[in-house]
């Protein structure tokens, strides 16, 4: 079968953010015990009908702070530990900074989700939300 | 905490692309049950260092071939489901069509992944790989 050439760029726009009290630098165990909110932009409520009958989404944003990467680096950046190939980690700092965590839906209020487990600081884009 | 501004458009360049014998319309199931293969740009080759340790990882795609959306949706196209969300349902034709798919890992070789069970035509590019 012909193969088909790569694009050079995918272009996505973000489909709300993230609100909650993390500032940069939050770790990541800490940001996952606690509670976010997901700001959806108003034109796209229509696109939760039936979500809240899930208890777990897959959140997909931007790690928009993120700024280059290594392909190799030490998990969690702690020095001690061995380094391995970037996509064998959940690091934030990637070819494409593009994070995936599950979380609880906990309730969705208009174009509001409350969410638990989301490991993203405020002001974080995001890009899509699945069923889990 | 002041709310950032939402950025208008994000880019991502394609890491590497899908190579199987599924066409355009292979029904997603029939794709879930069977082998394709990732061959990744040789440059991220050092990126796949300690991957081979994980049985299952998760495949992040675009659905290249995907041209618009609604925001309710039949499941599966099925008109006799009710509509749904587009952000409960797992359809390509979405806001932003980025593809998350947990597959099995086969195998690696220099920069090809063997693996089985996603669900990607022949020509999809990767966004990114990362442990499930």
């Amino acid at each position: 079968m012909k193969t088909p050439t790569t694009p050079a760029t995918i272009s996505f726009a973000p489909i709300g953010r993230v609100e909650n009290d993390f500032p940069k630098g939050t770790p990541r165990d800490t940001m996952r015990a606690r509670e976010s909110s997901i700001i959806l932009d108003p034109e796209f409520v229509p696109g939760l009908k039936d979500l809240e009958k899930e208890d777990r989404i897959l959140v997909v944003f931007q790690f928009h702070l993120s700024e280059g990467y290594e392909l190799l680096q030490h998990p969690r950046g702690d020095p001690s530990r061995p380094r391995r190939g970037v996509f064998a980690l959940r690091s934030p700092r990637r070819p494409n900074a593009i994070g995936i965590t599950e979380v609880d839906l906990l309730g969705i209020e208009g174009n509001v989700l409350r969410i638990r487990g989301l490991d993203a600081i405020h002001g974080t884009p995001i890009l899509d939300i699945k069923p889990a």
